[in-house]
């Protein structure tokens, strides 16, 4: 806690990495970037020299760097599981991008880790937890404002045609939603049903639009839509039905541009754009609540449950029928206070 | 009474006169066209043709024809008051496009024909009257959904490049609006103040865009918003704020297209498509009405007021200072029942 | 045809037959009701002295009578196919109310009856299809605004608390959407996979709450959502994703309200508040086709597919599982033209 | 420069200035809050220790303060000018809330001594400039999207039943409009037209609603509405007309909520919820600038056209006509650059 801020340490300073890593150094409280890593030693440099850090190449001479007190992992996929489980065996808090492993039994490692720990030092970057709009329709729900909730919808819209097949949309983008639904519907995702239009019709996993089923533990069911090449823009959506009404969530609050026989409004081109509040939200929370003790974002349990359901989807992919999300009993650890 | 229908005289076979026969002959339901008249006379014949009714190209013959019950009157506004008055003195009830008149003294004179008669036989063709989002907004206020009103806000829209002057505007276009305003605020307006900006920058009186402020006589006061020339479509708006809230009308509910980074809704092109039932409303409800006695839609005072406060913007015009709008007292023949 | 009229015999005097009746008594072009059967004789008397036409309580009596020139079936579901196949016997033209028939046997034999007809005669009451937002939305696929349809979206949401079965909600409800998702899509359903909350803990086919998971023969994919008791009102939404962008309707056009801390517009009450245009369209556009010579709208081929897919949900409620839905090939005479 | 943080000096302990104090101290890179002055002691003690900043009850000491490199002041408007010319005597910059002064001659008197001083020292706190929305309708306008300008629209709705006055309405509230309208116009406001509805009918000066009707230099017009109790929540509206299309803000961003017949939005309650980003993305940016050499906001110009615009509205408000807003000729050190 050099100059009483905590000293963070990101790893990875590809896009989204470089994005967390100048908001901790530009816009946070309480917050300083220690040191970049990046396996491209000129990527790593330059985010390093713009936020006044320390460059690496390699993460675990970074996450045991001392001056080090808290990790950012922004590195590819594949990594995040092993990384996470470092920061833990260190003893240092971590925020790690979604997915937080490739596959359930990763999650599971990390969720043990943690638990001999016995203590929370995870927290998985499902940033849409600190999304303005997704917050009011979390309160409209704690409120009552529609009763007991029947239906989540989930849309969430790419603008980008990207060569990804289901398997890579189910872990990588649609893990957002996954976490969205368990998270606003208070309620674990119990089954699964996938079905996917290909984004090259001679690859049969090739994907371009998807739409995920879903029932839920309590009884709720829900849907999710998903698109890799909106043609128009990115969208996110939150729709929830319950007893008593609906809740909505509305994309556009640009002004209205009427001009041409059409009155419009912009769509926003890409994440970056739509969750750039979120992205500093959840990093100066994330920084309060380490200085406070520790962690309360989504947690490694959130991680764990939304590889298990995620897995389930891909099991739905090839058998082409509704599969059972089956996860362990929720630590104690993880319970809400 | 032909058929038990009521015969009606189509006077002026242009855009609107042929809309209102087509729309009596064919989807109006107790009426027929029993003539149609136009001083181009093909144009009347190719009306009246499809209306299966007589052609003429003499006003007064048509009014005279004893096989005519009642006059629907679409000529160009210089003859308005003319052929109103030929009407009444007939004993015919008669439906007259706006402006009744082109000036407060004419209106008077129809006015005062009315009085002789000792009944109601004309209306004015404000139909925005008919038209659902007004009448919506009409029992918002008659149901205190917004308590008393305090101001009004109309927003007049036209697509097209014409070349208009600031008085054509004011008798042919605004006259709309005034009529709006005295109707939905249940007051008379007592005061205009007229701004413009014009379309041709070397001819003064060229009006591009208009802003009309009003007050009324109970104190609520108002703007008129006019253009002339959009560059995107027609549209119509009402705005009216109370004391507890405040009713205003959309004018898009056409399909949301997300097309190139916009979500969309399609502008009425114009008028003929904005009011197309409004039109069909206001003919039958006044073939209803006739069969049924008298007409029951806006009334020859109702022509008569709105010269009043054409007359004083046209003053405001001219002064460039705010200017009086007085009219008589209301004849008791135009007490709300 | 008397006085030129097209003679219609309204089966079934309840709330539709009644809004049907009226609808073409007092506002449709170039027909009239000729008689009105109900098997509650007072009702079939109240109905048809408001429509001077003829009081009948047995069906059958009335399709015979030779005054009247085409049906109109708004009876109890379970009379449907019965009914329908009596009018095609009689050669008489038949708008029956959906659904055509309460099974797909009985469905392919109103088919198989048309067929040995050899031509169109009966025509099933999807109304929406002469809704204008509905419309707008097919026009803007058949212009290709969003490029090739991916998915289809339909939210069907009712207003009222009834004690419905899934399978009743199945047959009676959804198949309005099932016939859109057909229609808008230009492409068969193939596969459904149902899920729903119940409306009554204790009985497991109560059915509040539903999702229908759909794949089109095609490719595309789709959901339908549909509500028993929504808590606010009634809304009917399509959204369809193409390749290049997205439509979706929009389901209120009222005034917004702004009024203590919120501004809002109403929902509608119900289905007949809803869609009372296209109801008159329907009729209208009926009567225009039977006069012309055949019904252009919804076909018995409409009817018999939907309840096709219909049959396959209620399959998908059975067993939990994905369904395929199968039908005939189809004949010529449906061909579009 | 203590710590290479600005030391910012707050002038007011009241809702706005603790608010800025604040977001200074806990939201605001670079800068820090060295003291808080209020002349109740005890409020100022509160929010300094809130910020750990010193507290002081007199302004010209806090203004002296060698610790202080910069002041704001959130004072009670009638200190406004008198501290605003205290910090440019000083030579320290100073953001200023509005209006800079309560009247011309005072306005005249800031201007005047920063002349002397020959470089920008005040910033006046027209904090919409930094709001999200407003700054969307400065691009399109800047890209063309509407063309040229020819109507400004401005909506300043309040929530509050307080008991103002029509010229306190003006200089304390509806000056943000002005700037409003002459920032995005980027046109003086050369004539104004003031008509209200009373608060307190026996108080001829007691307002409740406003009008104002506006010229520009340039040729355009426009009004501004203004209610002081809308009795339904806070909202800014902007809308500008152009010749080749129209582009006005939205006001609701928050969830639709479904429920009981309506489909709403919630209202913002007032203005700390509606402008709390642009009230720290004003600081920020402020801190940056002075950081950097000098203010780059609204400037000692722009407070004082708003206050030459004010008088003339108060001048409308006793003639009842149109009055002429003549300022003195811009001084270069205010040319845009």
């Amino acid at each position: 806690m050099k100059n009483d801020l905590l000293q963070v340490g990101v790893i990875g300073a590809g896009m989204i990495g470089a994005l967390h890593a100048r908001n901790i150094a530009r816009k946070t409280q309480g917050a300083a970037v220690a040191a970049v890593m990046d396996v491209d030693s000129e990527r790593a440099q330059v985010v390093a020299a713009d936020c006044g850090a320390q460059a690496y190449t390699d993460a675990g001479a970074l996450i045991a760097d001392p001056a080090v007190d808290a990790l950012l992992i922004a590195s590819p996929d594949a990594f995040h599981a092993e990384q996470t489980l470092a920061c833990i065996d260190a003893g240092k808090p971590v925020l790690c991008e979604k997915p937080m492993a490739t596959s359930v039994a990763d999650g599971e490692r990390v969720l043990q880790a943690e638990l001999a720990a016995g203590r929370r030092l995870a927290q998985v970057g499902f940033m849409r937890v600190y999304d303005q709009t997704h917050a009011d329709v979390y309160d409209m729900l704690a409120r009552g404002d529609i009763g007991k909730a029947l239906s989540f919808r989930g849309e969430h819209i790419n603008p980008w045609r990207e060569n990804s097949s289901i398997e890579g949309a189910i872990i990588n983008s649609l893990i957002h939603d996954i976490h969205s639904a368990r998270w606003l519907m208070n309620a674990e995702i119990s089954q699964v049903f996938v079905q996917w239009v290909r984004s090259e019709p001679d690859q049969p996993r090739s994907a371009r639009y998807a739409i995920v089923q879903l029932a839920f533990a309590d009884g709720a069911i829900g849907t999710l839509e998903w698109s890799g090449d909106s043609g128009y823009g990115y969208e996110i959506v939150v729709e929830i039905t319950g007893e008593a009404g609906k809740a909505r969530t509305i994309s556009h609050s640009s002004p209205v541009l009427r001009r041409g026989h059409t009155a419009s409004q912009g769509v926003s081109p890409d994440w970056p754009q739509r969750f750039a509040q979120a992205y500093l939200n959840e990093v100066q929370i994330w920084v309060d609540a380490i200085r406070g003790g520790q962690p309360t974002g989504p947690s490694a349990w959130d991680g764990y449950m939304s590889l298990v359901v995620a897995e389930a989807c891909i099991r739905s992919v090839e058998s082409g029928l509704p599969e059972r999300a089956v996860g362990r009993q929720r630590p104690a650890l993880y319970n809400p206070r």
